[in-house]
């Protein structure tokens, strides 16, 4: 069997959002998509059964905690992440430039790339873009993402430029390097901070270096939700309609709700796996915090219009026990339903677009979000 | 619908070792039968459908637990253990009293029973005889256990002495207390430490009382695999063959094999659910410690043979990594696969015995137990 090609296919549109297909090498994805984040080659406390069973298409790992442990080559040698870990669908991975920032300690950048020292045990790493595609090729992610550099923010103009110039020579170095295979993709990332003009000039940069899809990077760093949608605002009508459009790191069911109303395609974010071991559901009627005393005694799921194996089966005073035992099954149940609800929303926005209605799904989900939480017992 | 009577059916014996079946309000348990530990109504790290799918039919849980948290009002309010953790088949609780010896504080025995405070929030708690009755019958426990002392180990004859007629006095009050329902039954513990002469007057005690089974309490508790057996050969042929036999807390695959020789029917034990979180897999070649480096790049199951979710799908590499990383799944993945060893194992006891072939079965597992793991790649 021949591998299909990389493709976006385009199937509807209602206003700026889109309703598409991305192909690649381990199957489609239909978007707008939500990719649940599984960092170290697990989606944190789900088996990829229990990730399968939320609707999730594909998934998103993490290239710097990958290759410090257990290293890139053993990946390879072990069959690539997709047998790994039993995901058999596609996977996306980072660059490894935005943990680098965050995670390494004595990095220093320079024009040809990053070197850094592993958080676990201080190990020496350098990271290039040649680097960057030769880890994710071992990885064997379906689409790779080019090395940049998270430009900090708040950036002054000139930094956030400079910075997002660097990452334009690299994008241009990681297209160069990138192994061309069927049914695998680069995206670009488009840099710029919070500056309009900067954000054109890179989105104009990656395009004439031309990818299979283009990312919008550095957002969701504590802009704040209103700066980041004047950003994409301001970016996405430069990025090309026949790519995704991938906005990285983003976000809490509005955030998704109002970048999809702006033509983004893919996302992906801890935020629903995170919460889900720390108490906090996203239901129907908005965030719920399971530790509460007032679900105690409640009988009633967690969010009654959900399928999920949580509200299905337990009720809310059995996963407040779970969480005040601290019971690892609070965790893999909460995270469950997390995950479920941004898949739902995300068939929601995709059917809506579809029947022409995206604006009056987008309202109804956006309102729904702000109700409050179901009246105490 | 009728709820069947609380009845143990000896359908087959080999020698002393018998193959049974326990039926229960909520279900019949094949036996010998391990049933996992769902402590505060959970097995730790499993979802119940998969505890159910190692073929485990029945669990404990433990009465001191949950008298703190939730507390017995508020599982009866949400419609009893089964209900609340999701778990449809049989339970049975044990009577609160070795926890309260191990974990509570400030803990006063007397005739009547035991003051103690919680380890939680130091709540003062008193647990008696028919208080532990009530307490388990708002559980919804299918298998009540008497209230019993657990004496310590070591302990003089005396002491020992002491402490089992006072266990029998209290086992007295306990069938007073408690209350019949078609499908519920009540079991005894026999006490006495290693002493054969208590053990013998502990079991005709109980005997004299009349209970739906009868449990042998006081062991695994530092005395050794030798000694426990021995307590077992002086034990056992003082209880009813007609009633189930309940080995408490017990123990290694060996343990297992090694007193269903010796006639017990069900067992229980926090093993191989700590042992799956503490990163020590139980398989037919043994023990394995999956942070041990030389399974980093192992492509091969835990265990070939076994056909649990973490051996089906995922390499020892995996394991390996998951337990390196801290990832939840690690624990989630190894408690599944432990709880379906013991599964695995005490189903081929039971076709061993239905076979008339128990000692070769038993052979059969004890020699693979001791041949060490798989050779290094």
């Amino acid at each position: 069997m021949t591998a299909p090609a990389f493709r976006f296919e385009l199937l509807a549109t209602d206003g700026a959002a889109r309703r598409g297909r991305l192909n690649t090498a381990h199957g489609s994805v239909d978007t707008p998509a939500f990719m649940p984040v599984g960092t170290r080659a697990t989606v944190k406390a789900m088996t990829p059964d229990a990730v399968r069973t939320t609707g999730a298409q594909m998934i998103l790992a993490n290239t710097y905690h990958l290759m410090l442990r257990p290293g890139s080559d053993a990946v390879e040698k072990l069959g690539g992440l997709h047998r790994f870990m039993d995901w058999p669908g596609p996977i996306l991975t980072d660059s490894g430039g935005f943990q680098v920032m965050s995670l390494s300690s004595l990095r220093k950048i320079t024009e040809t790339g990053v070197t850094f020292r592993s958080h676990l045990d201080g190990t020496a790493f350098e990271l290039t873009p040649a680097r960057a595609m030769e880890i994710q090729r071992q990885l064997d992610a379906d689409v790779t993402m080019v090395l940049d550099e998270c430009t900090p923010f708040p950036a002054a103009e000139d930094v956030a430029a400079k910075s997002m110039r660097l990452s334009m020579r690299w994008a241009e170095l990681s297209k160069d390097a990138f192994r061309e295979r069927p049914g695998y993709g680069l995206f670009g990332i488009v840099q710029g901070s919070v500056y309009p003009e900067l954000r054109e000039e890179s989105a104009k940069a990656l395009r004439a270096i031309g990818f299979d899809g283009y990312a919008v990077g550095g957002l969701a760093v504590g802009e704040g939700q209103e700066m980041m949608l004047r950003v994409l605002d301001q970016t996405v009508p430069h990025l090309p309609a026949d790519r995704a459009r991938y906005l990285m790191g983003v976000g809490t069911p509005s955030d998704l709700i109002r970048s999809v109303a702006r033509g983004i395609d893919m996302f992906d974010c801890v935020m629903p796996t995170r919460s889900g071991r720390t108490a906090k559901g996203f239901t129907r009627r908005g965030e719920v915090n399971l530790r509460n005393a007032r679900h105690a005694l409640d009988p009633r799921p967690l969010d009654a219009e959900c399928g999920c194996l949580a509200c299905t089966r337990f009720s809310r005073a059995y996963l407040h026990h779970l969480f005040k035992a601290e019971e690892m099954l609070a965790g893999m149940l909460l995270t469950t339903h997390n995950v479920t609800l941004y898949q739902d929303l995300m068939a929601a926005l995709r059917a809506g677009i579809e029947a022409g209605r995206f604006t009056e799904t987008a309202a109804l989900w956006e309102s729904g979000l702000s109700r409050g939480d179901i009246e105490p017992l």
